[in-house]
């Protein structure tokens, strides 16, 4: 097997995270640069995970003849500008969702990677989970005949900080985000036009912060079918993630992996284990298999798992559903 | 025990199951009189449940002395007439929904009802079954805490006949009616505006009848809370009923009941059994229960478990589900 | 549909229960006789039923020219008498288990069921139960292949009282008889061989009283499978009554039934409802399905669904396991 | 943290997921060397995960300096030799299970490993699992009372080749002795007596080649508990894996992992996902956590998790089991 050399660029929470899976895929990857401008323990990642280089500036790394593919996991506002220096230097992209929060500065980043003839993988990691992956190939193997009714629960343990609010886009742009890709995976359609319902009930600080905590988004898809897209910012439960798909040949939908799969039966009922809390820990084997299928991609040069033009889409949808909470009423999407 | 004597008017499919519930739970009431101006069976059923009257004229029931309450399961065109007239005559009331299809007239029956001083209980089943009733507990005692986001799904095994999707007065008024009753109940709390999608997925005739097959509806509720009910005439694999509640505290949801509780491991995977197909078979014990629910209301003389209030509000949700499927906007309740 | 004319004998809490489900049974049933030797409610009984005959001496039932057949729920020791009595008499017979604690006695009761060519079915209840009914199912459908390992738990919520323990014949007869005739169900075989283990875990009166509460026995089948079956007296969690087959093409296995299907989700875990404590709760559908058989044999003339012989297989493995628990061997059927 | 230099001699299928898990533990432990006599590819695996040390000699590895611990995962008969060698050169010792067959030679080992004072943790994986893990800790914190009747289901995919069985030690000490472990650890008890009865029901090759295929075990604890164990050579719908503990406060029991949290449900009923086939892939977790607490038990020097005691009990229990099926009587344990 050959091993593509590859660099990581942004070593925060998440991008230790794809440290951490890339050097255990070791007949998959070679790690050989890491990059951070803020990161002060760049040489101890370094040496945990035996990375010849690491460096403060990215521009290294993309002008490292070595370095074949970068994962950019750098903050959102950072994508843009890195992957467009990625690709005119030839490395091949796997890249944190989203791509950017501006429709225009999108496109011109999804020109740069076609013209510079590199692949784009976005980091949409849920199309990877065991359990949405099953849903997906249900609908596309026909088992569900036409699928009618699409249903997405996601529901964060907990908000994150107020900070974070205030600079995150909002829920649709930041958290629904990530269910607007995936009723388009579970439907294999597109999105037509939304209607959104946000409250603000588990905080009012976020409401005072501009933002709401709570929504349920109302979806119709290319294909005729509906949709509807629930979220909350805290599940006290855990962290909730669940959807269904309901066609003209039957229905499929997943419940939440728990911590284990033991009942207690006592005197005041049964009782089952906890549903994970972390979303790492939801999506261990997810974030895995999205570095497995970049790999295919850029070895065996086939499409991505999941393209520019779809981290395009997720942003059109998050935008829609902002104009209509604004505007309250449904919104057609162009 | 006291008996209550009591008569049913309506002998369809579904008032001979009230007939046998009735007749079964015989320490509760006894069954004097049928009436039913097109059943040629008549005799034939009073014979079976040694019914002493039946007759074609349901005025004879209203007039009968002995008589002390109804159970109206005639035709919905009918039940604002009868219910009317056995107020007049001093007679208890549980009747089927829903009470008429135009809120002027529901009004008028109320007052009646009101005036003359009985009790008159609504036919929404549902709120009895095991698994509602149970989800509405865990809201109700606070195990839930605020009550945050309320989903129902309910998915007929098959579209009725074209015939009756033409007379039915439309998926909101026939169909979903239950469903506005059940997120009131599970919500405890009120409707105060809708935005309804609407699609005809399952049988084009159903659209050439100016009807829809599918639905989502998204609700807000007086207490903050938003909701949304997803509605097909045609779920393949059974009568699909569910329902959640998502509130501070936790959630709760019910599965379907399913046939058995057998699972079947073989080479292909893992099996489970079918959910029922029939209404009355999924709601046996519910349609059982919603008569002691009546006996206890006229015997202590205590509130309706549904009232004429709850036969109205879904009365309006419905009606203003079919104005924002028009107006194409989310419709205020008034 | 021709209506049996039937009489009960026995009107104790089981007794009752088939005078409510025969009563419900309106169109396969007419119930024209109760008799009871020790009840002073039966004029009660019969009227609230509108049972036209009541009696203290079972003869009288047996001698009733308009009797057809008789369903015995009296206590255990009048069983053999009864039975001889009512095939003398003609009548067809749905016996309580078991027949008798006495092979030589039961040889001698079915000689003369036979001699008089009349149906005696046995009231292994749980034969018509929903769950136990579907894997047995899956075994004579072949889905499971070669059955090869039998399982049975079947725990009360609580220990009879110290009075019934003394004159109950001990754990493998009273309770244990009904796995016994389970695995038969569920193999499809007969029992060759058994080995007991017993204890006195639940209460030590119960061992003074010289009873075991907890008991497991193993198995050997005709057809080569291995079975266990594991009873306590006491689970504090309610009736626990599950079973499963594993052959050579999958597995099958039922869970409890629930008093509801929802699950509350908080901050300690998931939590499903109760399962039902009292047998009659947990049985309700298989002992009106249990008269529905034994009505298609009485007017269909075909083999009872538990025949003699069944009850007397079951108490001969009930013998067998209290030798083997007595002797600390291994035991053989003969 | 402090990292321990660990060695791991035999390299085979176990031996090098373990080679694996310990590279990615990469907090924990450097793998400093690996052994094995028979492996051609040393250099490979060396090569992979970048070890500086290969042989084809254990010996060169004990008397290694920097080596602090061992991994033994060489074949069975070779155990006790090592652990022996271990010892002397002051090694810690994770060793794969049994330590031996013959309970002399174990009990010499375990008075080397006390007289030189090493720590010695036996391979018993499936203590680390979630499941039985989340069933031990309700046990051991009172939740479900006293242990009355323990229960492990243990079933194989698939039968191993016959050229295995036959140098296998037969099923009760091949496979299963790792649920004679589990029924300990459940238990928190002693297992005093066994009764075993075995078939040949799988394949009638495994019964000329002088084993069973199937099995079912009934044990008597200390604690007064009763226990009862299945296993079965072949489970055509997977690795089929379960527990349950009852208790005079409640029970709780495991249900098998599955691959996916999905269900589908069709025409044909409900269907959800395969259970995992190979023992790696469902004890994935359960490996990684057992090196965890060999961590644990060497850097805080604390009693191993699982003791060279524990690996002699089990071992005696499948002797007796063995003498048990031979004489076809209960054997008491000495």
């Amino acid at each position: 097997m050959k091993k593509i050399k590859i660099a990581v660029i942004g070593t925060g929470r998440i991008g230790q995270m794809h440290i951490e899976n890339i050097a255990n895929l070791r007949e998959y990857f070679e790690l050989i640069a890491i990059a951070d401008s803020y990161n002060d323990h760049l040489e101890e990642i370094a040496d945990k995970y035996q990375i010849p280089v690491f460096t403060k500036n990215y521009q290294d790394v993309l002008t490292n003849k070595d370095v074949e593919a970068v994962l950019i996991a750098s903050s959102t506002d950072t994508h843009a500008e890195i992957i467009m220096a990625a690709a005119e230097n030839g490395k091949h992209i796997l890249c944190e969702k989203p791509i950017d929060t501006e429709i225009e500065r999108i496109k011109k980043v999804l020109a740069v990677v076609k013209e510079k003839n590199v692949f784009l993988q976005i980091g949409f990691n849920r199309r990877f989970d065991h359990n949405f992956h099953k849903i997906h190939e249900y609908v596309t193997n026909g088992s569900l005949g036409d699928p009618q009714i699409i249903k997405v629960s996601s529901r964060d343990p907990e908000p994150p900080s107020l900070e974070y609010v205030k600079i995150s886009g909002g829920l649709f742009s930041d958290m629904m985000i990530h269910d607007f890709d995936m009723v388009r995976y579970l439907s294999n359609s597109e999105v037509t036009e939304v209607f959104a319902n946000g409250a603000v009930l588990v905080d009012p600080k976020i409401g005072d912060a501009g933002d709401i905590d709570t929504a349920i988004v109302t979806l119709k898809f290319a294909n005729g079918a509906l949709g509807v897209i629930d979220n909350s910012r805290q599940a006290v439960y855990g962290y909730d993630q669940r959807a269904e798909v309901f066609g003209s040949k039957g229905q499929a939908f997943s419940e939440n992996d728990r911590l284990s799969n033991v009942e207690l039966d006592n005197a005041t009922g049964g009782h089952v284990d906890k549903i994970p809390v972390f979303f790492i820990e939801r999506y261990t084997q997810a974030y895995v298999d999205e570095l497995k299928a970049f790999y295919a991609t850029v070895t065996e040069h086939k499409e991505p798992a999941i393209t520019g033009f779809d981290g395009l889409q997720a942003v059109k949808i998050a935008q829609a559903c902002l104009e209509s909470l604004k505007t309250h009423k449904p919104v057609v999407l162009k």
